[in-house]
């Protein structure tokens, strides 16, 4: 049996992913650009067993529900086609993420998984094909592929990855505010958003603009455009799930109260900007010189967490099983 | 010298009035829905002064700051040559809206001052041309003129008047959160969403479709569809503000736990449905069975009063000035 283990870490969205132009293909309807960061790495072991008659999946020895264990392999399938290769495996995944720190975990899943599988299914994908690959599992996984800031271009399946970007050097801190579930998944929330807002269609136009921005930002390190374009565009995204019918509302009185203040920390000479995720909890995005002092300060609201840019997907171990 | 005595009451949108197609004219870009309510009247005299060399203005006894003179005398003057009169006029208006009740005042304001400057200069205006004509000094005062639930339609200046709807008996619970300045007036607000947010147009193209929802609901009788329909509009219109660049926001957390506060109320079985102008008060368009527990259970939150559908603008007083 030939076994693989790969890592992988979360990435928060500066220009966000909402809108698919492919369900099936998990084809954006526009570019994003993320961090991907430094902390809550997820570790998955993916090892062929020849006896086996079907995929299993466990997440931090659990074994898998239903629905989770099908994706999981329905993302095998695709590796397994590719490497002409039909034998069932066992995945085993480690997540942590803490349960209340309110981050996605299915970007850095689905990205160590397309890295632990590709490795154990003998496969040997370069980045792109990596991005490609974890893609199809979950949208955001293609760019939790690629370390730091990373751009997941719009198009076809050939075109549609993520790549490196070089740009100003940032932290983020992290306001945990809630360990609630979330009302509406963040799936079912953008299928909604496309069916039922009138602003779905300007969104995707300004998400492109908005992109251009971005990296222009990043090309002339300019961190303070780049912070701007960060949180008008997350009220962008806020604005248009607040618009469904019925209406979606994943910010909380405190996630807008926390907004206020990091509007108040710029007014007091800091460089900071709030951008928040289909959750309540919100994330700043700040320099390194600043970073410290603005957890410091939003402490009162809820957990703060500062992180920086982290690793990319990395194959940790390979081998034969024993 | 004549004078002329009227009174008008502020109104509140069921479906807004946020954007013009004509800033000279005050001609909407789509048509609104609204209750003229049965509190908080404005009382305006106008007196002609055949000696005054300029048109003079107070509210509550204190002279007007030079801009809001120069509105109040440039309806007048719209008045002065429809009845072909060149005489100045003094206008003292009392407004009986408590500064903290975060209403706006120039719905009232200018519908009281339409109506008595036309009776005043001895015009003779049925309810369409009163509305066209108050909403000259203020787009929103073309609803005041009107009693109960107006629609306001959009259209050319001939057009573009407020009349009378037929729908269910409602009540309004407006939540007093606030005595803080607006952070942007929303003339400004409006003019700033018209040119940055990218959802404008479609916002203006929902709000053509929402008003035919919302008169088809009225026609029914049907309240829990107006209400509904009221509801998703506000998250529309404060979904459309908070996507200006820069982003603005009426609504602080404590607006937004009133509205959550309200979606539990439903939960609960009672009917209403929340709704907010460009400020963070919150106005629960309720039954006329349940205003009164919907009012006591929004107490905790700021100053309650429960309104309900008022009389349209009105000469109270005419005559020859002492």
């Amino acid at each position: 049996m030939t076994r693989a283990v790969a890592r992988s870490h979360p990435n928060i969205a500066l220009v966000k992913y909402w809108g698919k132009q492919d369900e099936q293909l998990i084809l954006p309807a526009a570019g994003s650009l993320s961090l991907t960061i430094d902390a809550f790495p997820t570790t998955t072991e993916v090892t062929l067993d020849s006896g086996a008659t079907e995929d299993t999946f466990s997440l931090n020895g659990i074994p898998g529900a239903v629905g989770q264990t099908a994706r999981v392999s329905a993302l095998l399938d695709i590796v397994r086609e590719a490497a002409g290769v039909s034998t069932f495996a066992h995945v085993d995944s480690v997540s942590e993420i803490p349960t209340d720190a309110g981050l996605a975990s299915s970007a850095a899943g689905f990205s160590a998984l397309a890295a632990a599988a590709a490795a154990a299914y003998g496969l040997d994908l370069d980045p792109r094909a990596l991005s490609r690959l974890a893609r199809r599992g979950s949208g955001s996984a293609s760019r939790s592929v690629i370390p730091g800031l990373a751009v997941w271009h719009a198009g076809n399946d050939e075109e549609s990855f993520a790549e490196p970007v070089d740009g100003p050097d940032v932290r983020m801190v992290i306001v945990t505010l809630s360990t609630g579930a979330k009302p509406v998944s963040s799936r079912e929330a953008m299928r909604i958003c496309m069916l039922t807002s009138p602003y779905y269609s300007a969104w995707v136009d300004s998400t492109k603009w908005t992109l251009e921005g971005a990296l222009e930002a990043c090309k002339d390190n300019d961190f303070t455009r780049l912070g701007r374009i960060t949180e008008l565009h997350a009220n962008r995204m806020h604005a248009l799930i607040q618009s469904a019918d019925p209406p979606i509302r994943y910010l909380t009185p405190q996630s807008v109260a926390v907004f206020d203040a990091v509007a108040q920390l710029r007014q007091e000479g800091r460089n900071c900007y709030a951008t928040a995720d289909a959750g309540p909890n919100v994330v700043v995005l700040t320099t390194p010189d600043d970073a410290d002092r603005v957890a410091r300060h939003l402490a009162g609201f809820g957990q703060t967490r500062v992180v920086g840019a982290g690793l990319g997907a990395a194959v940790i171990e390979r081998g034969v099983a024993s």
